[in-house]
């Protein structure tokens, strides 16, 4: 257990902060970062947790817990790493993987940050979390909420998918619909929530969300036997995991699990509907302007702001990588090739990262012999109206009657 | 690899048949059952599976394999054994486990059965595969035979929840609605099938099945370290998982990871609106009648008849367990309670198990103090008419808006 303390990811000079408090921002209005004594957990084995349970908490010496404490937890993490064979050999690739995020409860990556959150507030003696959300990271505070007994207020946009609705309440969330997107429902969570102590689960404006994700890194390295892969292709609305993912390069480097140098290029995937981190990417800025009027299918990616705008942007522009904008029809198009092709039920916002994968191999970005990662973060099952559109005509076409 | 040969699981006394050959029945019109060399198999130890990835194939020695072959695989398997904390304690109980299936890909324990006669499906060289299903073996069936590249031909009854058919014609897959059940599927599926050469794997009239769902006992003594829980309580409609089970108990004593003697005890839980094996059960035969007017919420326990009916019964009454059938309101009851206390969202068929554990519990078949493992064998997501009854009050009720 190395956890230590909580920094300012700006490094602004703010004061190390006490991890045993309640934290959600820096003084300098940035996400904090938990840090740990890395260079104790140099003498930490990569062996040691091979025969460990498959979740995320195998990686628990550099995970926000502190001695004697145990996770709230419901299995999440270690997903499948899928050898995309069909797929692949369609665009002409043999190594191309799907890292399938389904897998997780509450059938999304959110499981992965809310139960590092989830862990923290019942640690801090939180007696009830808010958040904003999109939907997956509702069902997910909803779930490890419940799991811990905390009461639990989800602040969705009023046009959310009803499955996301009834599984809140099902965990015995309270919910609220917010006209607008997710950063009009966080603004909302936050009036409500100010006076009456609520714990506020927000994308990075909660500090272990984030080493939720990041252990997503830790899985792959794992799983492709300690060699990264060429490229990590990642959907982004708020940023959490490509952040994630970037700050547990340093800490594997760091504790020498693997060699420095070469680190995978990633490729952030936004819709064009909604798309201000690419928009940054190609004007350069280190920040985001805030996006106007966002629309897309994948309501994850409907983020016009986010906090961590210049972490997203600092992991792809280090990493050698690129930001890619897609329009809704190839994301359509992408989620049914997947399902058809290799037997996957991609969200939209994973066929998203299917279509980015493609536009980078169009615009000549990539190479056919490298080895991909392809993140899908989420079940295609709570988004019908995804397919209301175009399969439900299908269905009518070949259910044949006897 | 000791995989070996097929044999009749009544042991008529028909000769052991070749793998490499397609085979359904016995020639006495009993299910045939995988078989391997178990006694080579005793120089294989259980320590060698522990760094293995978390699939289904990590057993593979035991699984059926030619040499030379791979899997079918979208990670199924290894599936999360949660300590239900709070849930137990409302029962009195701090030793509750809930297998939690739906984090198997296509969200059910179904994609067991059909990894792996999808696997062996492609090995004999079938180029379209066919199953009747009640919705879950459908979808995995589909995905996997999208992955395989195989055409997929799926018989639902006309009745079945929409996400079913959708997610089955989204894997490329024919779907055909036939008024009635499951076994009025099976019938249409087989006229259907049988002048064109479609390989059919239903339930237990394909062999292989068996030896995926056999696989959740083999995790569970893992998980467990090599030790068996005092009960499983798991829902029967066919019943492949209860007799892949029962299998894998002589299996994994025959190679002496468990030492023989002490096995679970098997509880199965059906509806009383479909109950054939809970009144064979109780009447004390070895088949069971099948059901007039199966009715149940739980479509996954609405099989009127099982083909593998004495094998189910054999394996319960071997165990020292029961049959238990369960009403509809305590399956809705069980499917809320879970959610709220322990964020888990299970299928009704979840829910009719752990209903099924609390009469057990009332009638005093089992203490308090004994180890107890319930299966969750699907996501409660693709059963919204479960919840419209019931939730999508709750919704309009709870759903503040600002």
């Amino acid at each position: 257990m190395f956890f230590t303390h909580l920094e300012c990811s700006r490094r602004c000079g703010a004061p190390l902060l006490d991890p045993r408090q309640r934290h959600h921002l820096c003084q300098c209005g940035a996400p904090l970062l938990a840090r740990y004594d890395l260079d104790a957990a140099r003498g930490w084995s990569r062996d040691s947790v091979k025969g460990r349970a498959p979740n995320m908490w195998r990686y628990r010496e550099l995970m926000p817990l502190l001695p004697g404490e145990d996770p709230v937890t419901l299995g999440e993490g270690f997903t499948p790493l899928i050898h995309a064979t069909r797929l692949g050999a369609k665009l002409g690739l043999d190594r191309l993987y799907v890292k399938d995020e389904s897998l997780n409860p509450t059938n999304s990556f959110k499981a992965r940050g809310q139960a590092a959150a989830i862990t923290r507030a019942r640690a801090l003696g939180v007696t009830t979390v808010s958040v904003p959300s999109a939907g997956n990271a509702g069902n997910a505070m909803a779930a490890y909420a419940a799991k811990a007994g905390l009461t639990a207020k989800v602040f969705l946009p009023r046009d959310v998918k009803t499955p996301f609705i009834r599984e809140c309440l099902l965990y015995g969330a309270d919910v609220t619909l917010v006209d607008g997107v997710i950063t009009d429902a966080a603004r909302a969570a936050s009036e409500a929530g100010a006076s009456l102590g609520w714990y506020d689960v927000s994308t990075l404006k909660e500090p272990y969300r984030i080493e939720g994700k990041k252990t997503m890194a830790y899985e792959l390295a794992e799983q492709m036997e300690w060699q990264w892969p060429d490229w990590i292709v990642y959907p982004t609305g708020g940023g959490t995991g490509m952040v994630g993912m970037w700050k547990a390069f340093d800490e594997i480097e760091h504790i020498g699990w693997v060699p420095r140098g070469r680190r995978p290029r990633m490729i952030s995937v936004q819709a064009t509907g909604c798309a201000p981190i690419v928009r940054a990417f190609e004007q350069g800025t280190e920040h985001a302007v805030p996006w106007e009027n966002p629309a897309t299918v994948a309501d994850g990616l409907r983020v016009p702001r986010a906090i961590g705008d210049f972490l997203i942007l600092r992991a792809v522009r280090e990493s050698g990588g690129a930001a890619i904008a897609v329009e809704e029809e190839p994301i359509l198009q992408a989620v049914e090739d997947a399902a058809r092709d290799d037997g996957m039920l991609l969200c939209p916002e994973g066929g998203a990262v299917l279509a980015g994968w493609r536009q980078a191999l169009d615009r000549g970005l990539v190479t056919r012999d490298e080895r991909v990662v392809l993140f899908n973060c989420a079940n295609g099952n709570k988004y019908p109206l995804v397919d209301r559109s175009r399969h439900l005509k299908l269905a009518t076409a070949s259910a044949a009657t006897l």
